[in-house]
Parts: C-alpha cells; sequence; structure tokens
C-alpha cells in the first residue's frame, strides 16, 4: 500500500512537494550493468519542462537531474537509483492568497479534508511537479526496454479540436511546441490557446501513447493484466479523467465482426489485420503496437474567479495567479510516455521472472 | 506481483477456470464481527447469474456460493474468507472446435503466446465466469462499507443507443433485464439485441457505477489514488477497453470554469454545486457522488466465420459455438459494481489504517 | 498487507480454520508447462500427517489433496492452483471445555484481544493444520526448482537432547518417526518422548533444513535478503521462537579469522573451505548449502493444569484435551523444508526477472 | 518485491552507497500532523554515529540529517518524507586492494555474483552506512507510536563475555560506549576489544531489544505475524545470523508446563506471572513486553590476512585495511531499536486499519 510508489519488480518511489527545496525519486529494481548517466536522462526531462513556450508555465526550472546512488562508473548496479531535482525557481509569495482558500476543481480542499494539514505552496505534492521524476523514471524504463521497443506520444485534441489521422507525422510531433502529430493543426491550436490564455482561463486534452515492437506475452490474468496497470499508470497522472485502449469507448458501438482483429501468418510471422484491440488481448501483449489514450482536464487555476469557501468556511471567490499551464495537457505527453516506459519494463522483468524467456514458437 | 489478486488491506485472490471442478476466492483482511452467511451473498450473484434471459449466456449455472472459512458461528473472524462456487453446467465439447484455433479478438491466442498452453474450454481462465467471485468479494465489501454508502450500476448504451439521462430511474433498473435506468430504452435494446442474437453477432456497452454516501479523504496521492486504482479495478473486467470518472473523455472540450465545481456551505456542510469532478480530486474522495463508466467490447465468441489460424499456422475461418452473450456488458454491471465495492472497501481501510478516523471539521 | 499469503513472485495465500470443512491455498505464479498432479503432491504430505506414530496427534486424517484449477491435462498453466483438501476427523467436542477459557502460552487469547471473536475449535486458524497447506505450496515450488536443488530436513534437538553430528545419516533420517539423522539418537527419544507423553506434557525441539545446489545469485539487499526472507518465513511456522543461519548465534562467539570461509578455485569452480555463513552473504546465496535451523516451543496444549482465567476472566486452571503432539517439532520438519522450497522458487523467479538468467562467469 | 523497502502502511524504503555522494530514504505513510523536525530526529542517529570511541570505526561522519518533503511548518503532511545525509568523510583509496579481490566472509563476492557488477568502495550498497537511513526512520517511527510505548536496547553479549541480568540497569546503557546494561562487564570488554582491535580482528556479539508499552493485538496471523516481520527486520541488519523472541532457542529444552505464561487478573488488568513468549502469541501482541534478541557475525573486514582469489581468479591473500569496527554489534543497538520502532508503527497503522481501534473489553 505504498501510496508514493508504483511498479513491482521496476519500482519508482518518488517523493517532493512543488516548493520544497527538492523533488526526487527512488527507482528501485533496475537491472544490473546498464550505462547510466544523467546525460542520458536530461534530454527526456528537458522536452517536459516548463518555461519553453508561451503556452506552458512561466516557472523556468532548469530541472537538472542528479545521480546520487545505484550508479558506478557509468553503470546500475542493480541497486537503487536515487535521483534529485533542485527546486530552484519557486516564488511561494504568488500562493499566499490561495494558503487559506480552496480552488474549485483542484486537489486542494481533498488534501485537506484527508489529512488536516497541506503545503499549499504551488499545489504542494499535488503540483505537477511532480511528474518530473515519472519522467526521469521512464529514462532508466527505456533502457531496460532497449531500442527495439519504441514509446512515442502525441497530443490529439484540445478542446473539440482533433487532429487529422490522416495527416499524422511523427517527425512533426517534434517541430511545434504541441507535440501535435498533424502540421495543419499546429496553427489553430496555437491561435485558440493564445485566446484561452488572455481569457485567463484553460482547456482540456487528449493525449496518444503508442509502443511499437513490444513483445508478446507482457502482462497477466486476472488483476495484473497489462491494460489495467495502463490504466492506473495513467489515471495517476495529474488531471486525467479518463484512459481508454486501442478503440476504448468506441467499442461499445461495434458488432462483434467488426471489433475482431483478423489473424494470419505473413512470411511465418504473426500477424493482424487490423489492431481494434490496441495490441492487448485478455490483459496480455499481442505483439501489436499498443495504443492508448487519456484525457486531461483543463487546470483549475486559473484566473476567472470561481466560487468558493475559505478554510474558516466563509464564501469567497478564488483566482489562482502563479504561473500555470493553460493546457497542461501538453506536457503531459512526455509524462505519458514515460508511465508507458515503466509499466512496460515492470511487466517485462514480471514476465522474465515467471517465463524465463520469450517462447519461440509459430506464436512468436 | 500476485497476478491474480486485487487489493491491498481488503484483498481479494480469485482462481478457477471456467470449466474446471469450481472457481472460488479468498477474502483476506476482512474486519471481524461482521454477521455473514451464504444467504447474504447469493442475491448479489443472482443479479450476474447467466442463463436468466435470452439475451445473456444460456448457460445455467446455479452459481451456488459456499463459505469455507473465516466465519464463525454467523460472524466474520478476521481470518481469510475462503468462497467456492462448483461449476455444474459445463458443456466443454463445444469448444473442441476451437481448442487448436484462435478466436479474433479473444484472450486465447495472448494466453498461449505468453505460457504456450491453455486450458481452451470455455476460454479457461479467461472466461467471464471468474467475475462471480468478483461480485462474492463485493457482497463482503458492502458489508465493510455499511448502509451509508450505496453502490448502483446501470448500463448506459448498447451500440449506438444510449440512454436518455432525463429518464433515469433507479427503480427501473431493477425492472428490466439490462440493468437499463431508463424504461423508454428497454424495447428499442430488446429489439436491437434480438437482432445482434439472430445474426450470431455481439455489440459492446458502456456500465455507469455510482457510488453515494462515500466519505471524504479516501485514497491518496500520488500512486495510491482512488481513481487510478478504481481505473485500474475496471479495466481489469473482462473485456473493457476504456474507464472514465467524471466528466472523463468530455473533460478534454471543457475550459477551466466550465470543469470547476464551485464549492459553498450549506447548514455548514461542505457543497458542491457541481460534480465533473465524478467525486475525486487529486486522487482523494470528496463526499460527493463518485461516478465512474466503462466501455465494454463486444464478444469475440460469434457465430459469423473470421479469419484467423490454427496453432499449426494454418489459415482457417473460426466460429464460437458455445453458449455466449451476444452482449456481456449487460452482465458486467453488477461486477462493475463490485469492484467499485472492493475498491472503496481497501481504500476505507487503508485511510483508517494511516489517518485513525475520519476527521471532523468543517470540511467534513 | 496480504496477512495470509506469502512470496512475491511466487505467491501462497492459506485459508482455513482445523475444524472447519476444508482447508486450502493458492498457488500463485507458478511457472506454466510444468507436470503436476496430485500424486505429486501427496507424499509431501503424507510425511506431515499426522496420526503415524504415537509421537504425534492422534488425529488421524487422510489429508487427500484435490487440484481446483490452474493445472490441464497434468501440466501447470501459468493461472492460480488452487488446493483443497477436506477436514474429516474433526471431533470438535473435545474443545468445549477450552472455549471459554484461555490456554496459557496459547495463540487463543491472543485472536481474542485482536479480534474479539474466535474459532476455539481446535485452535482454528491458529490450528498447525494450516501447516499441510504450506507443504502442498511446498511441493510445487520443488517442481519449480528441479532436481538440481536438493532441500532436506532433519530433527536435530529434543529438549536436551541433541543429535551427534558425527554420525549424521540422511538415510536414517527416513527411517524413524523422528526424522532423525543420528541412529543412536532414536531409541533416547522414544523413551524420553514416552515419558514426556504419560505425563501429560510436551517438550520442544530444533530443527536444521539444508538446500543444496541453490545458483549462486538469489537474494537481494537491503530487506530482500535470502537470509531475512528464510528468518521471516521459519518464524512463521507455529511455535517457532528463534531462527539461524549458518554459525547462527554462535557466531557472536566467533574473531573475525574464525568465522571467515576463506575462498579459492577448484577446477575453476568457486570454492569455499568452510561455510560459517551457511550460504548467504549480504542477503544473496553464493553456491553453497544454505544451511537453516529453528527452535520450536513445547506446545501449550497439554493435560497439566495451568492457572488462567476464563472470558468473563474468572481464574481457573486449563487442561487441553483435545489430541496434541508431544513434541510439535517433529511434524515441523517437512513443513520447514516446504518453507525453504516456497522461499526459494520465489527469489529463483525475482532473480531471473531482474537479473534475466544465472551468470557465467569465473564466479559461477 | 520492492527489495529496498520495508514495511507496508509504514514503509521504508533507503539508497545509498558507503562512498557515493549521500545516502538517503523515503518514509512513505507517516500519518499527518505530527510535529517532525531535523531535530528529532538528530540524536538517534549521533547514538549510531561513528567515530565516537575506539571501539568503533574511525571514520568520522557528522551525518547531518536533511527533510527534503513531507513536512510543512514543522508538521508531518502525510505525504513522503524524504531524508538525506551527505557522506563527507569517504577515504576511497583505502579500499583499492580489495576492488579486485573478495573479502572471505563479506558480501562483496555475492554481489558481485549476482550482479556482475559492485561498488566496492567501503563495501558499497553493503556497507553498514546504510543503517543510519534505518535509524532515521525509526526516529520517525517512534514519534507515531508516542511515549506509551518504550523501546530500547542492550548489548548482551561480546564473545562469550555475557552481561549478568540480574545486574541489569538501563541507567548504566546509557553511560558507557558499548550499551551495556551491566556496569561490572564494561572494564571487562574494554580490555576483551582493546585486545581484538590490536590483533586486527573483530569480535561478534548479541543485542537484545525490549519494547514496553505495545497494546495487544499488534500483528496478525498467519504470515503478517508480528514475530515473523521481527524476524525479518532484524535478519535483514547487516551480519546478523540469528534472530529469537522469548525465551528463543532455549525453548527447545523446555517442557509444556514450564513455558507456559500463566493468567491472571491484577485488578482488572489482563497480567501472566512470567513471560516466556516475549509478549507474542499466535504471531499477535498480549500487551507484554516484547523481547527479541539477534546475534551479529564478526566483521569480516580484519586486518589478518584470509585466503581468497582475485577476480581473475587467481589465488592471494585479502587483508582490509579502510576503518572498521572491531565489533559491529555495538552500533548495531539503535539499529535494532530502530527496526522494532518500524516494525511496530506499521504493524500499528495496519491493525488500525483492519479493526479500526483497539479493544477495550476485559482482555485490554
Amino acid at each position: 500500500m505504498s501510496c508514493n510508489s508504483f511498479g513491482t519488480l521496476f519500482r519508482v518511489t518518488t517523493w517532493g512537494e512543488s516548493h520544497g527545496p527538492a523533488i526526487g525519486c527512488v527507482v528501485d529494481g533496475c537491472p544490473p550493468q546498464i550505462p547510466l548517466t544523467e546525460k542520458m536522462i536530461q534530454p527526456w526531462l528537458d522536452l517536459r519542462r516548463p518555461g519553453q513556450s508561451k503556452f506552458t508555465t512561466t516557472r523556468n526550472e532548469p530541472d537538472q537531474v542528479k545521480i546520487l546512488s545505484g550508479v558506478f562508473e557509468g553503470k546500475t548496479t542493480g541497486t537503487p537509483i536515487s535521483l534529485l531535482i533542485e527546486n530552484t525557481n519557486q516564488r511561494s509569495k504568488d500562493y499566499s492568497n490561495i494558503a487559506q482558500s480552496y480552488r474549485p476543481g483542484h486537489a486542494d480542499i481533498a488534501y485537506d479534508l484527508k489529512y488536516g494539514i497541506r503545503d499549499y505552496r504551488g499545489g504542494g505534492r499535488s503540483s505537477a511537479r511532480e511528474t518530473a521524476m515519472r519522467v526521469a523514471a521512464g529514462a532508466i524504463a527505456r533502457l531496460i526496454l532497449g531500442d527495439q521497443i519504441k514509446i512515442r506520444g502525441a497530443l490529439v485534441q484540445i478542446g473539440d479540436l482533433k487532429v487529422n489521422r490522416d495527416r499524422w507525422s511523427w517527425d512533426e510531433v517534434k517541430n511545434n511546441e504541441f507535440f501535435c502529430p498533424d502540421a495543419e493543426m499546429v496553427p489553430q491550436w496555437q491561435d485558440y490557446l493564445t485566446s484561452i490564455r488572455k481569457d485567463g482561463s484553460s482547456i482540456g486534452a487528449v493525449i496518444e501513447i503508442i509502443a511499437e515492437g513490444v513483445p508478446a506475452g507482457l502482462g497477466a490474468p486476472i488483476y495484473g493484466k497489462l491494460d489495467s496497470d495502463l490504466a492506473q499508470a495513467m489515471m495517476s497522472i495529474n488531471a486525467v479523467k479518463g484512459v481508454e485502449i486501442g478503440e476504448g469507448f468506441n467499442a461499445a458501438t461495434l458488432r462483434g465482426e467488426e471489433n475482431a482483429d483478423p489473424i494470419y501468418l505473413n512470411d511465418g510471422k504473426l500477424s493482424f489485420s487490423s489492431n481494434h484491440a490496441g495490441g492487448i488481448l485478455g490483459g496480455i501483449s499481442t505483439g501489436q503496437p499498443i495504443n492508448v489514450r487519456f484525457a486531461v482536464k483543463p487546470t483549475s487555476s486559473i484566473l476567472i474567479p470561481q466560487p468558493s469557501i475559505d478554510s474558516e468556511g466563509n464564501a469567497t471567490d478564488v483566482i489562482t495567479k502563479g504561473r500555470h499551464d493553460p493546457c497542461v495537457g501538453i506536457r503531459a505527453v512526455p509524462v505519458g510516455e514515460a508511465m508507458m516506459a515503466c509499466t512496460l519494463a515492470d511487466h517485462w522483468l514480471r514476465h522474465r521472472g515467471q517465463i524465463g524467456q520469450f517462447r519461440s514458437s509459430i506464436l512468436d
């Protein structure tokens, strides 16, 4: 019931508050002898780093990761890897006005209801700042998975504006500040988010994460299913309200023959004519690409006054100044990738434990 | 990494295959001195039981539950409760034709990919039959939660046919074979499913589960969130492909001020003007109703031939005779309720462990 | 915090009370494709079975194990294995006199203190009867470990009578009713236990379990150590009050140079001149035999009156009639072997998960 | 299977190597609103701190603990508490001679066997330096347990020299550099250890930890027993080879009536005439003092040459210069206390989760 850990054999425990001296994580269970340096983690953090465009928070954190343990002469040793990022650009005074009142839609009232105390500065533990450590852990998970497994994410919807899948380009994802795979959508999103930002408001989004090259056999019935662990992983990201795999909610509208993925052998290799399943059947990977989408709500930290109460119970209107993302969904893309990487790494180690190696048969 | 268990303090481990001698579960962590008899579990099983209408499988299982341990003189003792249901109405010969070939969209190929062996009779471990034990465990979870927490579910969509929420009636849910809350939708679903069944096909569905009376404070940051555990719980149900909470995917289309749930005091009691959050903020319950929806795909066991291969790799068309639900979503309603009950019971015990008791303050 | 489970990747959950309808366990995580039948488990149960000599309880239980799931056509499938043994020879009326009073030194008062309720018949959950399921699970663990790992146990001390290690014979262990490795000690123990039994008393014992052929590398720092998991495993057996590994408590009296195990290569194979460490260094197996001893207290169920109270708080003298072992340590031998097997199987799977395979180097 | 964590609801994860930049831990599950500052942890660390007498290592570490998260305005918030101690006095060059050879009796060969890589400097992860974080976590555990639970430890044996229990004085424990409760033994130990140190050797020891004021009801059958968790906790401390509770190994020599602890009511309060059980029956605390002893082997880092091999397999004699404790058992006293505190805190929270509160009945 360790509430700040995820994973079993590849286990990540994060700690830290938005405005404390530092945030960090402990990665336990990483196999030994994997080359690892801070430089191999930093690029992934840079992708998530705030202050990089006008569409994300202006809090400017260098987010320099330090490795404090578990690595010797540039290689993992099998012992726990401690990662730490110092907080350098806190501006806690911004939050004085919300110290004693509750942002509607924000976690702060829930923390007070549960704990009777909260570090209100910058959202404390509930800040999206914690997700930096997920990204750092995800970088290590990618090293375990190796190059044959490719995990990529994209932003596919902001508000009602959805990308056109016919124009999907992974190259384009790297070209714009939105992780948008559809070049024609980029200017529309720019205009739309500029308007949202000027209004002092925020907007929701949908992220899609795709993992290619995942071997068949990861996951296990009935409660260690790969898809249920992915659902848990994605839903644990701040502000996520929905998760779907493959056809997702659309599967509700399909008939059995529409949703089936016909099977054939292609040069002796197991193949499927379609991928409604999103790469997972019965909780176990099939070798097809794994496809997960999740919805992020608009951040509750906005400049538009919201009716609320203070901690004395008096009615008040709340405005959140601070520095916030008008669309937190943007920076959730690398976080979603990281959660996919960590979940797959964990299941890879579990599978190897129970099965010993990937089977080689006609079905491989 | 116990793959067949869920929960931490209230922990359920299920076992059994569709066509084995029995299925069962062990419920570990139930508090002592709770009155419990088989008669208190059976009604919930009867709701899920197959063979009750022409829209569910005709396999006719009495599903009589036996308590084998953990209860003494009608009360729980705090020791593990072993529940067992004998399988009585297996017709394994129905499955001889799929013993060596793979149903597209079904778990059987994934099991073979992982384990290199599977009990193909009736889907073996991947059969929805396992969910009977979830319902049994859920009945015990309800006893822990007590009467003040009301957990109810309904089927809200079959194919493209969605219920009208303005006509929602919990009484109606008990009146029809669909757990449908909208009386006017019932005949439409009857016609539609009759047609699906005649075609030898199947169809997907969406289920909604609502828990009222849940105290504030259940759940915990960051990876023991109530919503991420609910996502995992629901996604672990057979055939589920998507889970959402509160506004869910619709939150992607909302602005911050639209998605906020304004807070006020009503006679000194914490209240919210709306419930876009679905009763959970920052992973912690707020006292509002908890609202979860999940999408179920159409079963892959259909009479319409699907291109596939046999275990030798030869191309073949697969038809699944057996006895299957044209819409597995119907019987998923009591299963979803059970998963909600188990998840809440687990978090209730966890919360009591860390916090000691529910706080009493202005926020309660 | 599942209190009735042990192990992580190889996970055993037991249930059942001494005088309930049955006892059982669920073995989760067993790799697939391992030949398994009831006949492969039964011989191990027969070793532990009561009623086989005048020095163990006269309760005569056939202890016939049934496999209810997880095996298909004689092989494990990777899904949970449910094992069940029916209780057939309960004589609950024997216990009416202790229903309302507490045996000094027995668990029954502790159960009442914790739960406020207990199944007093035969000790309920605290009965040594539960250990039958450990033995059954251990039989499966042995199949995972394979023939190269040999796990054997012996009784090395009853009261003050210790075996002479110079006369140690594993063959002799099978020849007598005590699992005694020293043929000359057998008649002494017979006389001594006959006298204990006639007095209506009981006596403690020490058991030694040795595992040979265990590969190097099992276990992990710092809290997943093989020795700390073995300590937990052995201490969880009923009546055990002490556990030691290698030199154990005697290590307190040794100097560094006396306790060191010099290292050398023998035909290129890593070798040690001695085994004070008991096969484990830094929590990790070294390839040497693993050597664990544990002490079992005398059973508290004796015919000699003990001052106590009843549940109303009145002073009373307690005599336990029932049918009890004058030396529970005897039947603890196969139980200790089983706990060794389960612990090693679990660590073997964990190790394979993190490391992938046993390393082959000069150190292997 | 998180190998560097212990506990379930009160969960401690440690990280760090002897000669890395720092060591640390994450304490997850601490209840909120507990006053906590670095000054409340430091005194416990100072007790364990090296360099305080000529009988412990001369490595002089200030061991200043920093709290990096989980505390706000001097109180715990319920979020994970990150603690960090910088390593300041490493002298890694001392270890160049053992970089490529294996100390007999030391963990370094086991790490190489498992991981194929190790941080040899100062023992890396296997160094007793890690135990500083146990002591820090233990300080927090004590705050959870409160003043009514008193946990104290003492060194009771060095080599063959055992304290006289008739002269036991807790005040004396604080008066000498050995945590020795027997004033008359102190000069004997001083002479003996001086001689051991001059020889360049080391010696084993036995530590006893006693917890008074522990409420009845902590622990749970069958695998969440308080005694088996204590055995695991103590055996996880570096160099520990044996653990016993209450009578421990001596129980093997006792008859049932000798080992029973007669029960009576004393002014309505549950009382026992003796405490052979060490405060635990059936895995559950009874309210009596809990009494655990563990044996520590002599450190393998000695100046007396030991036959061994280097990593190329060449025979070599190993001498360990470094700075080592001639009797690591001395500094194990505060570590054992900390493990007792952490285990009790975890079980206290577990118990509160399942039972809700301590029962009040005649048995309390």
